[in-house]
């Protein structure tokens, strides 16, 4: 928690800009700006249009990396309410503090005879079996995180995620960490299908990994989620209609001109900049710190993204 | 993540209302909602007037409960500056997120002959000796989780806070968890003194952990702190002075008029109700949960705070 006077001396550091701070081929990269500011171009690559949502609303942009294979029939079937626009016009319906933001149609539980009628969907499906875990599988890349964790036996990054996985069950899955993006289900478990999303924006919620299918990850625009206005309601909830905050469209950026998308892209988590970042987490060597923690959980190492560079 | 068809079938449950949800002399407790209704008043225990603050401004009142046991030189200088009025008129500098909200003087670091003055001290010290972990001490109570901790050889409950300790060095210190409030300082250990403080609103950021003194947490109003919009300067300090969120006024609890307090109760950690907390959040039993996660972090248990009943 720098105070603003000490703010100034380490901007430098942050930006990676400090000429000090710049490793060099000496000095291995200590630091999580090190590590970004020495990564090579080949480090990163660029998001999938194809898996990319895009969703406006009067606040701004938000990026979700979609995650098909860990839930290639929810990704498949967002893909298509996306398509046919199912979106376009709903709303934030709940926001519960230090848990999830959550969207979806006002009036999908609308009954017979009553004014207003659910959203109706034209070619993709309400609900879907579950995509809690997939199998282990050789093609599934997994960089393993040596640190243990108590909700799985094993967690790391799977691309662009932090994941899961166990060797008894030979299942894997995605972990419910800041941004994660899952799909709003009843008590029965295959009663989503990708027509309520939720965004994690507090303390990550393990408990809830194995028991919802996740489908990807809030990678621009965090911060105009976990800044909406709290839900009074039960659950967190908006209690009354206006208080709902609408969505203006859902987009797949391979959908919108290229001026329209917005470029990005993320360290390559089976980088050797990757393991060097992870380490730099571990072991904070910035001179703030003065007790290296020694430990990393899945959650609280940052998977870089950046604007693709102009001209790229 | 309950779509709102499901919701109401569920509100019975959340608030400890629906007849069968209430635990009976024959039925354990095994759900949080179960727990809480079968607690007893003496489970639960008021809130210290003298060690409560309280925070005003435009968006309501946040209460900070201190913890003197664990940081007894910074809280009783945080008395001292609310006691001289210190942080009224001061501001929220500084949101970052996923991270924190932290307030303090824009002009601490005005310098002589700058139109700006920092805010005056009378009495209290500007900084302290750091206080990132005190002695293990048999007075100090300590409800250990079982739940294996990577940050910490030890993890548990002390008091209404939580919190980790180690045999080895003979030391104890308060868990940075959501609702944690600490004390900013510069890269100097001894720098803070309560001046400037914050409290987390993202992700446990764990390898804070004995790096920085913690003096308390939040007990009622972080939505009001972690709805906050943002800061777009480094860190996510707000850039122009008028997007800084003005405190109209801190105060002790005990100062302030018996009609003007805000009374609360928190559920005791070495409570027996407590313990079957923790097992109705190592493993839910609500009837959405699949897979029950066999596991509970320190930061994911809730420490229940309610407003202390009218008339006790």
């Amino acid at each position: 928690m720098p105070r603003i006077r000490f703010l100034f001396a380490i901007i430098g550091a942050v930006c990676g800009g400090a000429a000090g701070m710049v490793a060099s081929a000496a000095t291995a990269p200590l630091t999580m700006a090190e590590v970004l500011a020495a990564a090579k171009p080949d480090d990163w690559h660029a998001l999938d249009p194809e898996n990319t949502l895009i969703l406006e609303f009067a606040r701004g942009r938000v990026v979700i990396e979609l995650a098909p294979a860990f839930a290639p029939r929810h990704v498949a079937n967002i893909k298509a309410l996306v398509r046919e626009k199912y979106f376009d016009g709903l709303a934030f319906l709940r926001v519960q503090d230090n848990y999830v933001a959550q969207w979806g149609d006002p009036n999908a539980d609308a009954r017979a005879g009553e004014a207003a009628v659910p959203r109706p969907i034209r070619h993709a499906a309400r609900t879907l079996k579950a995509e809690f875990t997939v199998p282990l599988r050789a093609d599934l890349p997994f960089v393993p995180l040596p640190d243990r964790d108590g909700y799985a036996p094993q967690t790391g990054f799977s691309g662009d995620f932090p994941a899961a996985r166990d060797p008894k069950s030979r299942t894997a899955w995605l972990t419910h960490c800041y941004g994660t993006v899952g799909v709003g289900r009843d008590e029965d478990a295959d009663s989503g299908g990708g027509t309520e999303l939720y965004a994690v924006i507090g303390a990550s919620p393990r408990w809830l990994d194995r028991n919802i299918t996740v489908v990807g990850r809030v990678v621009q625009g965090m911060e105009l989620l976990s800044s909406l206005p709290r839900g009074n309601g039960p659950l967190g909830f908006y209690e009354k209609a206006e208080q709902r905050v609408p969505i203006e469209r859902i987009r797949l950026a391979a959908d919108l001109p290229p001026e329209q998308r917005i470029p990005l892209e993320v360290l390559r988590t089976d980088s050797a900049a990757f393991a060097a970042l992870i380490e730099a987490r571990r072991n904070r060597r910035e001179a703030w710190y003065k007790v290296p923690a020694g430990y990393i959980d899945v959650c609280s190492v940052p998977i870089p993204v950046r604007p693709v560079a102009t001209g790229k």
